[in-house]
């Protein structure tokens, strides 16, 4: 629908984005998402500055797309502004940096309506306020796509200290995870198994439906709460490397080891009750850290040790892990299963 | 195309992003993009870390999406790494910054070719070349989408100075211009009008139906060579306000002037031999920037002057100029219209 076409009969209460200016969209999600702390100059020219006091900026990006990453029949627009945000920020934090910012690029269907909208901006606001305070949207980008896509980018400060890699893992180090693992996966099945219609087409959640535990693993799935503060926490308390778990534990587990050129040995008994979900299930993004033996910080969660490199990155209970271990979006993703 | 299945029939010389796994074409990206000279931990891990000497950091995000934003008809993988890293540049440069690191978000149909991934990479590449020396691709994410999607931050650092906001042009400055002004738009009349079957979807280009001129103009669209070193330049030089062209002269003109609380008075004769495709045109990403009367550096021409605020934005040869002057995404992109 034109603007000439909206203007002349009158503007529907709950407009869609193809019915507003790209000006109108921006200040309906700008009246909304608040400010960063960090900002010096926020929203509303080319680009935004941010502060960086350390000298060094973290950076990170990743994309929600509907189809392979969510279905808009499970997920809200407020679900998806703070997850496009949460699993940003868990990037930031498993470098060891506190977040700061985030941009947004939103590439919606003209049909989207403007409280969809408006509610995504209430997500990413919210995720910031209550997983990194100070940390807010400070720029984006605005376009039309058949496909609704999100892509965020965060930005960080390592207030002073050595980003924490993936390849800093030393054998005698006490591997830990701080977050959820497997949750976020059941909530996943859950939906998949028991909200889809009989052509596998995915259909609302009916709140009558639900089993005793379902709304936490589905809250996992749908507005995932990572550790945030603990990244930074755990730099500043000596980790020796760390990532978030976003693709399964079996999966990111190896791809630690292989960087570090060590082994990680897990204690299976350490992942509760389900250890094959917590071992493959991914999107919860946990932060996986090492810490030297006895270093262990408040927060973690012991679940193996770093052993010198053999034939395999992963053991589990002193056995070479052989399964496939994690997402991968290209491999798995089946369009035509729903 | 599932991996087993590859795996089993033998790959395809030139296979699909389907049948190759995510780290499989992130290895092949990452063979092409280079290295930031800012980048203090590059692709690989959760996130980047960039140096931001002075800091802070600009950072800008903008997306292309197949459809509104490009044709796979007209625009190669390498037209499009080369554009969605040069319209990012721009934004920073626009800032009075020096661009240090792009990342990049790719959204990707399954049936994409490697080569096309590569010819992408390689754009990237040799965009950060040319026009920013130093900066390169430090990070990004790989998704799975129906809609080709390539959405870039980029992050710059100001060396110390403040950054060029849009709302400082004062009466008296002179308002310039350093590159090209409607020739991108030129190119885009070129292949709708020209390039286009009878039902109206696009058709490659085919070089030998192409008349005098034709070549500069499609290059300026496919390829834009926005001159990023004059935006640091600029700054240096003491501009007052700056922001890049991206939805033509008119309407960013008068974004500027609002956001100045003054009026722009642009002179026709300076706009060279089509005045209005110069006002309306979008998409060349030529540096808008004001100056001190007497003060204009090299790299930039005089095309008006600002005046106190009065009734209107932006004047035109001393008449206020109503012309609607630029796109909006939302407003004018109309998909069955090719």
């Amino acid at each position: 629908m034109s603007w000439a076409f909206a203007y002349a009969g009158g503007m529907h209460e709950d407009p869609t984005v193809g019915e507003l200016s790209e000006g109108e969209i921006l200040r309906r999600i700008l009246a909304r998402t608040g400010r960063a702390g960090a900002s010096l100059v926020g929203p509303g020219d080319d680009a935004a500055v941010v502060a960086a006091p350390s000298g060094s900026v973290v950076a990170t990006t990743d994309t929600l797309i509907h189809g392979p990453d969510f279905r808009l029949a499970w997920s809200s627009g407020y679900d998806l502004g703070w997850k496009s945000a949460a699993v940003n920020l868990a990037d930031v934090a498993a470098m060891g940096a506190r977040p700061t910012a985030l941009l947004v690029a939103l590439a919606m269907p003209n049909d989207t309506r403007a409280s969809f909208v408006e509610a995504l901006a209430d997500g990413l606001r919210d995720a910031c306020e209550a997983l990194a305070p100070g940390c807010a949207v400070v720029g984006g980008d605005l376009t039309a796509s058949d496909v609704l896509t999100i892509a965020v980018t965060a930005l960080g400060d390592l207030e002073g200290r050595a980003p924490v890699l993936r390849s800093g893992a030393r054998a005698g180090d006490v591997v830990a995870i701080a977050g959820e693992l497997g949750r976020a996966a059941r909530g996943l099945q859950v939906l998949f198994t028991r909200f889809r219609d009989a052509d596998g087409a995915p259909v609302p959640v009916d709140p009558a439906l639900l089993r005793d535990g379902d709304t936490g693993v589905l809250e996992a799935q749908l507005r995932p709460a990572p550790p945030i503060g603990l990244g930074p926490f755990a730099a500043r308390a000596g980790a020796t490397a760390m990532m978030d778990v976003s693709d399964g534990l079996a999966l990111d587990a190896r791809r630690m080891a292989d960087a570090s050129a060590v082994t990680i040995a897990i204690d299976s008994a350490d992942l509760g009750d389900d250890p094959r979900i917590a071992l493959e299930g991914g999107e919860d993004h946990a932060l996986l850290a090492t810490f030297p033996a006895g270093a262990l910080p408040p927060g973690f969660r012991p679940i193996g040790r770093v052993m010198p490199r053999d034939e395999a990155s992963v053991h589990v209970d002193g056995v070479p892990y052989l399964g496939a271990g994690g997402w991968d979006p290209y491999r798995d993703w089946d369009a035509a299963a729903g």
